[in-house]
């Protein structure tokens, strides 16, 4: 039984929905299967790194 | 060194206590090592996909 | 960026070439990114438990 | 739906029947839920660090 | 692309930032990549377990 | 105990005994632990996806 863990961005509920039927619906059609798990994890921009940066710099240098 | 990863609900720290003892007590014994690390990730159910369908949505439904 | 481990079976190259083609477009369309990575983490069936047996006793035991 | 990730060693079939049946048990008990799914990811020692050391280097000089 | 998933304490935003730089350097030298994702799941002390304790309790414990 | 688990490329002992020691200096310093475990995935190109292609594709095109 196939389980997806998305390390993902801070998302409202309903994002969170659609997130889970989409991927549960391409998981099942690929492998074939009917249960899917999907745990999603929300990270906050400090707490993720990009090339060696933490992304919540990225983000306040393109606001600027 | 065994690193168990618990991708499980909120729960209180009794219940925390109680699940890193039990465990830990069957992993040393069964891989016959002294040091295991366990890390419990307490999921929002709305973070939880279960079959395509977010764990809140069907927490809800059957509190009808 | 967004990244996405998934634990599922062994499957072949074009299996996993839709997987990641498939997920990435989901992952892209609804959190509005560009960069998304994706793990794939092959999992034999005697690595696997499903409420308590080993999915390859499941397999062996529906085969008869 | 729990999910359980164990970062464990090379193991054989019944070790990890067993392991799968004896943390499915302890975690049904526990967050008091039916469905618990296990992924044992078996590492060799050589990709597992502790404190700094090849798991593989530790057990290499232990045999002297 | 390598992703580091770091399962740490709770730490501010300069630690992390610190985090990010030294191991993406380290990680960029080591394989002879450019792209390097971290991510930094911060965990309480009651949320993970050192050989059948939580981290919480063992804290308490030596600051008698 | 900080536990970091690296989704990387394939890698020759040598290689993964530096990562290994550098990365744990790093982290030791940073949060000022002693204990930290490190568990290295090895993961082929065919099973990383990257901006929705997987490696193993984007290393064969560019070798032409």
């Amino acid at each position: 039984m196939p389980t997806i863990i998305i390390e993902g961005p801070k998302a409202d509920v309903e994002t969170k929905r659609e997130l889970v039927r989409r991927i549960t619906n391409v998981v099942r059609e690929i492998y074939k299967v009917h249960h899917v798990s999907v745990v999603i994890h929300e990270n906050e921009p400090e707490n993720v790194g990009v090339d060696g940066e933490l992304l919540a710099d990225i983000i306040a240098r393109r606001k600027g």
